[in-house]
């Protein structure tokens, strides 16, 4: 026999809550978080506004929830088999994510939120901060276990390094990274990360 | 004789202009730069709507020139006789200055603005970013004439590496940093900007 929801339970059919992700980006992107509106979302849609409120309880939870899809099919850290290829990876997708016409003009709003708003600060860094960087600290792994970083490499610092500095360009800077910026930066971060080894060693501290 | 302004010249009194910059930096911190109003920042100041006027000639003049004082003021970069030194004495002063009570609040809804706004980016660039910018080059420049950094260093992308992980950390994330971590963030700066030199020489790259 097959199982139905108990009378009364909402099903939450996956492709309307695709459209009420995608209208919330549109909304955040055009409005802004704080002029944000569920009514609008809602029309913008096509569905009720009985839809929105079977799936998240309040405007906070949708719009995490929305930026939290965007954000995650987004960074993405594929696994390349040398550090220097992971990470020029990672700075495309990080490029990728934050020129993203959408989420350009989501961003920064974002942040002025949050700096006004702790609670807000403490979602958005529980459900985009942290599985972000848990992505990151899986590529660092790697390349600890490949023997190309060393095992005590301060992982907290080196997740800053690499998300900071295209951050800053693109988004506070407002300035386009000219031909080669990632390469270049690429390199910066490799030594950074590698400073000590290269040292101590006449080789190229990297298998490239 | 002495000279008089001519009948009718506004007399430019340094003080007021200070209490009015004052009052404009207070209001956008509580109001946000959309919300501020030249009416409210007057009559905080103690002055009327046409003292204002006669300094600058609209909201966005003014409130780019009272960041930029306020903003050229902190940042600062002390002459202390070695890269690491003059380095560690920066992000020192970053982070004084991002984490200033009324500018942290202040900074993100700029940068949303900004985001939104080219023609308020491209002045926010000339009137803070390039002076800012322009010292960091003095001390980069230093260090080059002292024989730490390479002659070819990209200070475009140095000066990208040194600013952005601590308001990346502060402002983006909104995680404080901990104990020991200016002094780890400025050994991983060095190491960055000094990698090819350290590969090539078993003693310690800089003159510490």
């Amino acid at each position: 026999m097959t199982r139905r929801p108990p009378t009364g339970a909402a099903v939450l059919q996956p492709t309307v809550t695709k459209a009420i992700v995608e209208a919330a980006l549109d909304e955040l992107a055009e409005q802004g978080y704080a002029r944000l509106s569920m009514e609008a979302v809602a029309r913008r849609a096509g569905v009720g506004k009985s839809a929105l409120y079977r799936r998240w309880r309040s405007k906070r939870e949708m719009t995490i929830s929305a930026i939290a899809e965007f954000s995650m099919e987004r960074v993405v850290v594929p696994d390349t088999g040398s550090l220097r290829g992971d990470l020029r990876a990672s700075l495309d997708s990080l490029l990728a994510w934050l020129t993203h016409p959408r989420f350009s003009r989501i961003m920064p709003d974002l942040v002025t939120e949050v700096a006004r708003d702790p609670e807000l600060a403490e979602v958005v860094e529980a459900m985009v901060g942290t599985p972000k960087r848990e992505r990151g600290v899986v590529m660092l792994q790697r390349a600890i276990k490949r023997g190309e970083l060393p095992p005590d490499t301060d992982l907290e610092l080196a997740l800053d390094l690499i998300a900071a500095p295209v951050y800053w360009r693109l988004v506070v800077r407002s300035v386009e990274p000219g031909a080669g910026y990632l390469d270049r930066l690429t390199d910066m971060i490799l030594r950074a990360l590698n400073g000590t080894a290269a040292g101590r060693s006449d080789h190229p501290p990297l298998a490239l």
